[in-house]
């Protein structure tokens, strides 16, 4: 498959993993970019040098592009992106903040630049800032999410065709069919979280991964919209943010339950309880662990029969 | 196009208008029906006789299948489903409601039963109530919804995976495009409602209409949820129960804000501060007003033209 993503990023498949905080160190990254995908390197959780230790070890692994996700309010963005250009990583894909401050520097040293909206309003400010391509993330995405709760059935075609770059459809796709329903919509290619975050080489702690396994329909939810919305799989943090919410806590209160470090206590070190789980709705239908190659192989190999079965 | 869900239905297209209170009284699902779609007849705001009505004019008006959507809560059920047999409508589509008390009354009469759920979980009890096809309705769709708020590109492959019977999948869709998608994920046909709210044929007031021509991306919002989920575009009503939410009220207090008579004053009388307006997610994208004859055939065939460029 050759299209205006493909030959952009110079990647086999149209399919890009997400990279998703505390569940996407290097090893996840190259399996990807090895498998013919696009890695990428969750820069959120990382001190500078434990991204630049990423980087090294993820040039090391594979010879394909490999992207970095860059999070715009990151505290310490000028060393997290003196070390991207340090180790010519060739992509970057930007989120949660003003796509205008970095896209220049970045691509002046060659960087394609990617940035994450959830808005046809977001869509239009990225694609005049310049950037090579949208991420088109839709409400059923894990983690950090649109305030519009925008679909990625309705979000995908929207931004198509409002914007002139190639868009990439995320949130709800776990398969080949996914990924049709995608390109229908006017994608040039798909983010994938959640299924990678069940992949041998994500670095996401066991028991996430095991409580992701075992999610039923409608465990997740879009909570803490009063101070910034995240899709939450339930657990007894989600259940005290929920009463807190039902109410009508302040968003300050919400702040302080929130705390610090609670991303990193569910999804990185494994507390079901109190830690911030962060998964897409599509954790309520997938149960397999697999090699992130596979995951990559079979998503491709399921759209080429679910498009000739069309 | 044949498939299992225009053999059941026999009709041309698998494009099923949805039958929504206050919008679908008989000249649009006439007019549907007659360009090879499946009309249907929204009973919910009807009195007995007003569907009486109802019936005897569609029946005139086209030689063409058409459904009648029963939400199985409505208390003069009764007299609704022995007008249905009487005119021997040929399918019925119910909601809201257990499929198990309905289903096989009106298949004795030859009457082919479609219900509409927003889970697997329910798809499962209505395929053993017996049922002959599953509308999968996502969290984007107009009106009453699902509690798990799982999306349309969520939900579909997910139900698709689950059920032996046809899917009509529904919430989102608005063009060739998503009729693409929504096959590609596996459903036998589509259900589109908001896009035929704006048709020329259809009952709902005019104000309403021009609303829904003017809404932007993010003017819906699901609320209510703590009574009855449903989508509503943005209106003095709906901002009275966003800030009601929004410092905890309680479910009583919510039921006495909304009242009765607010979705007829607001979609059939097309009072837009005190009237409560139901819509999908996609009437921020949509501001033609159109014959639904037209509607039909430029969905079909765009349809056709997405699958040719895949």
């Amino acid at each position: 498959m050759e299209n205006s993503l493909t030959q952009l990023l110079k990647i086999k498949y149209p399919i890009i993993q997400a990279g998703m905080i505390w569940c996407s160190d290097w090893p996840l990254a190259a399996a990807v970019s090895n498998a013919g995908g696009l890695g990428v390197i969750g820069s959120g959780g990382m001190y500078p040098d434990e991204l630049e230790e990423n980087l090294k070890a993820c040039t090391k692994a594979t010879q394909m592009p490999f992207a970095v996700n860059l999070p715009l309010l990151y505290p310490d963005i000028e060393q997290h992106v003196q070390h991207i250009i340090d180790y010519k990583v060739p992509i970057v894909i930007t989120s949660a903040g003003n796509p205008k401050t970095w896209t220049k520097k970045l691509q002046s040293h060659g960087i394609k630049v990617i940035h994450v909206v959830s808005s046809v309003r977001f869509a239009l400010k990225a694609e005049a800032a310049g950037v090579d391509a949208i991420v088109a993330e839709g409400f059923e995405a894990g983690g950090h999410n649109g305030r519009e709760e925008t679909t990625t059935f309705v979000l995908t075609p929207a931004i198509a065709d409002s914007v002139n770059i190639p868009v990439i459809s995320a949130g709800g796709i776990r398969c080949g069919r996914g990924m049709l329903a995608a390109i229908a919509l006017g994608a040039s290619g798909v983010q994938i979280g959640s299924r990678f975050v069940l992949s041998e080489e994500s670095s996401a702690h066991m028991n996430f991964k095991q409580a992701v396994c075992n999610a039923d329909e409608g465990d997740t939810e879009l909570r803490l919209k009063a101070v910034t919305p995240v899709r939450l799989l339930k657990s007894k943090f989600q259940e005290q943010v929920k009463e807190a919410e039902e109410r009508g806590a302040s968003p300050e209160e919400l702040e302080q339950l929130l705390g610090k470090g609670r991303s990193k206590k569910g999804m990185k070190l494994g507390d079901l309880q109190e830690g911030e789980l962060e998964i897409g709705q599509v954790s309520g239908y997938m149960d397999q662990i697999l090699p992130a190659g596979e995951i990559v192989t079979s998503i491709w190999a399921e759209y080429l029969q679910s498009k000739i079965a069309l």
